[in-house]
């Protein structure tokens, strides 16, 4: 028997046949349609991406009869609504496999800690993916898409995000593929096929809109002059310093300050066509400007971005778009891109210890991963050079190689006043806490080439030592207890080695460090650089 | 103007329409549409992959006048063909961004010396993938098909390969899609739809199928006493000690061998069950006896292997099939499979020098990276646990992790006499000649966590520094000149440190070291395992 994957899933279609009309499932039925199709201790891939959730089928699910359904598998790349977690406290799923937990941090630690989630690992979102092509084939996929035709084929619309990928690893080992659409519509009708109709067991039409969170969006406001500051010591002691050309921008309003001081500070330091040209990262309303001042020449996409779609429709020599004229983005494809085609990740943290590390987990949350290890390291597999990849070469001999440059940015300070550099980091406590295999540390230490903060730049590739490493991010570490203790001397030794710039070692002038370099002060600000194609959320308007 | 790529684009397609009949491009007017289509200096993507060839559309590219064709820039992952290379010698290409070279590596660095071929870079294929969706987007993508309909819904059988990937890349920004397909068939004839016609700009019939060399096949023939000495200590040195469940195998007779004895030796070692259940690596015609007796679970593949077609289709719970029932493969995917989801990359490689590193490279040839580098290092951005990662464990506090087993498999001596284990790798001078920035290593010394030898076993991960490192390696080198440098007594210090070990260290039983214990002896005996299901290409057939 080398078929029972299909003469199962065989059993399945015929079973969900009695809610369907062919591939496409009755509405109402579609709890009949679970307990018919679904089987105990399944393993079900559900889309729960980073920004948009396969919300009708998860609702749906979670209400299904747990004396029919129950100890389900999940893998969730984003657990991010309550009912991902109503799921394990209803018995209808048992253990969970996952990469983020945003919203959902502090309830699945309280649910692994009593024993009602068993996690299998907590990942990036690129390993969990991987392993849905080798030990965690799902049986089940439950998917999202902004518009079927009753074949199945699937327009997944700016937000492609993580739906071709696991469609791919249940469609081709016999799972069944099932997807709620916003709109059922006509062939003709499709904007465009992402997803062949081959790969779709049935379709049902969701009873509202896929949820979709603008997680990427920042408002000038709340970038004050500290943010500013920072941004410009990175843009002169990182980015024209090793000429960036290619990179990604983490979410945070540190990242949202450079990229709104690129057309300003960026412009004054006659570095157009000399930096930041080729990005991965979401359509951020934030980098508006920049775009609409000739300073970008290509955006790879994740995902998409709420209210930038008209605006990325305008720019199709910018974003990557369809024959249809919208946003195509592809989380798979981006993370390949950010992890081995550009020069630099930047990104935020909450924490860093003394060593380097660093992590978002704090105070008892299990956050996850997400997807920032994954471009916040030095792939070891790269073999292509870049002039910035080359200038952190490092190694004698046939040993010798270019680096990425891995930067961490942040305040000496969160905005509570609680410093950010730590001797240990909080995720050791909250990975005990949680039986984890090792802490759930986001960046390595030695993966960081350099960490930037209001009082300068740490160029940790350069330290020889661990000590060295300590010195050099206690000297940028102001008045919190790690860089109280910075011993003086060292760190003007380390200024005149390079390993610590401070801002005027790197010509910053400060005085120019306030909000009128921004250049976007206000979402409306955005609005009027977008010409009026971009369409901030509610959220965001105050007008 | 934020639409200049889409407009050329329209005006490509229109200058295409006098030579196609919608989509279809009339074959016999391939040459006059390539003039029309095709705009010097542009940079077009043209699908040679490890194994399948889109030889129609490379052959009459060669063909064009360069008077109205010239300056292009390549971007090929296999430079495979001769016509690969005439495109630059004829002036119509001149600049090359590739992965691999093999049967032309020696033109190519001919090529690369009287200035013919101007590299842009050497990479690894997801690296030439990723920088598609960065810096080096192709205008023109020139892909292979099985079969396409006359929308342009292509099937791409069971060698899909590296084609969706460049697909995306180029149909999503605005460049041409242009697909030689084997066969033209109506649209409720096609398999299954890989690629959806959305993607597509215009589909050729080819002259004759496309090229697909069988990479992957090893003939049981010529694995001797030597091999499955070495695969039995890589058994037990390495899979056993380690519990290395999930695993890609290079090609090469070494892991040929490993894959011959998991059902006999294996066996024996009672082992089955715990080792090597999850695969990432093409349908290996050697891997039959251990799929028969039950040991594989899964296997996700890069592409196809000729012969192996219906053999796959007859095992869809081991294999990636489609609805249709053929192989589903996927290098992209299986890339990453390989990177981020598995215990072990085991490959071998032709030359090791003292400080591990290790190249394929050698007198002269520029065979560039292929895929190994993204497998053969240790993923920094992993964050999920396995029992053997766990089992490399290094590190201190937050530091901790687990490491990915890097395993280098070989002889000391290669059979011409010539040995393996040298002072400096043949790389670092073929690097210096053909101006790459960096010496083309393969995988580097502190990536590799076991060198396996007929001598014994080096694990190199316990190594505290880098002479640790080269004594451990001296120990199982051999007679070569770098094991003949070894020092007893530190070898022996070693061998107590678990540094090295030894056949008898391991209860190797080098007595059953014999051609008996392969569970295929030719390649007759695997058609036979195969219940007459494997078909191999003539060239391995003797009977």
């Amino acid at each position: 028997m080398w078929d029972t994957r299909r003469a199962a899933k065989a059993d399945r279609i015929r079973a969900g046949a009695a809610h369907s009309d062919g591939k496409l499932i009755r509405p109402s039925e579609l709890t009949d349609f679970f307990h018919a199709v679904l089987r105990p201790a399944d393993r079900v891939a559900l889309e729960g991406d980073n920004q948009k959730q396969a919300d009708f089928l998860s609702r749906t699910l979670a209400e299904c009869d747990p004396t029919r359904i129950h100890g389900l598998h999940m893998l969730i790349p984003s657990v991010s609504r309550p009912e991902h977690l109503d799921l394990f406290e209803r018995g209808i799923a048992g253990r969970l496999d996952l990469c983020y937990a945003g919203p959902q941090s502090v309830r699945i630690a309280q649910l692994v800690e009593d024993g009602t989630v068993h996690i299998g690992d907590i990942h990036t979102y690129v390993e969990l993916y991987a392993r849905m092509f080798v030990d965690l084939i799902p049986d089940v996929a439950l998917l999202c898409a902004s518009a079927a035709d009753e074949h199945g084929n699937l327009y997944t619309g700016p937000n492609t995000e993580d739906t071709p990928t696991i469609a791919e690893a249940a469609a081709f080992r016999d799972g069944i593929v099932i997807v709620q659409a916003d709109e059922i519509v006509a062939t003709d009708s499709l904007a465009r096929v992402d997803i062949p109709a081959d790969w779709v067991d049935f379709v049902v039409q969701a009873d509202r809109p896929f949820f979709l969170e603008p997680l990427f969006t920042r408002d000038p406001r709340h970038i004050g002059d500290v943010e500013i500051l920072t941004a410009m010591i990175a843009l002169r002691g990182v980015y024209e310093r090793h000429e960036v050309v290619s990179l990604n921008h983490g979410v945070g309003f540190d990242t949202a300050a450079i990229e709104l001081i690129i057309p300003t500070y960026g412009e004054r330091l006659g570095l157009k066509g000399r930096i930041a040209k080729h990005w991965v990262l979401n359509p951020h309303p934030t980098l508006i400007p920049a775009i609409e001042s000739g300073w970008v020449e290509s955006v790879h996409s994740f995902g998409g971005e709420s209210g930038m779609n008209d605006y990325v429709a305008a720019r199709p020599d910018v974003f990557f778009t369809g024959a249809d004229g919208s946003l195509r983005s592809n989380r798979a494809l981006a993370q390949l891109a950010g992890q081995y085609a550009i020069d630099m990740f930047i990104g935020s943290s909450l924490q860093i210890d003394r060593d380097g590390n660093s992590s978002t987990v704090t105070d008892g949350r299990i956050s996850g991963f997400g997807g920032a290890p994954n471009m916040g390291h030095d792939p070891h597999g790269r073999r292509h050079a870049s002039p910035a990849w080359l200038n952190l070469a490092h190694g004698e001999g046939s040993s010798r190689r270019g680096r990425k440059l891995v930067v961490q940015m942040v305040q000496t300070f969160r905005a509570s006043g609680v410093p950010t550099f730590v001797e240990e980091l909080d995720a050791v406590d909250v990975g005990q806490q949680a039986g984890l295999a090792m802490p759930p540390v986001m960046i390595y230490g030695d993966d960081v080439s350099h960490v930037v903060t209001e009082e300068g730049v740490a160029y940790l590739y350069k330290a020889h030592s661990l000590a060295d490493r300590r010195a050099a991010l206690a000297a940028i570490a102001g008045v919190t207890p790690i860089g109280r203790a910075a011993d003086t001397k060292r760190t003007e030794a380390l200024r005149r080695d390079g390993l610590v710039a401070f801002p005027q070692d790197l010509q910053v002038e400060t005085r120019l460090a306030n909000r009128s370099l921004l250049a976007a002060r206000s979402i409306a600000d955005l609005v009027a650089w977008s010409g009026g194609l971009y369409e901030p959320p509610s959220q965001f308007r105050d007008w």
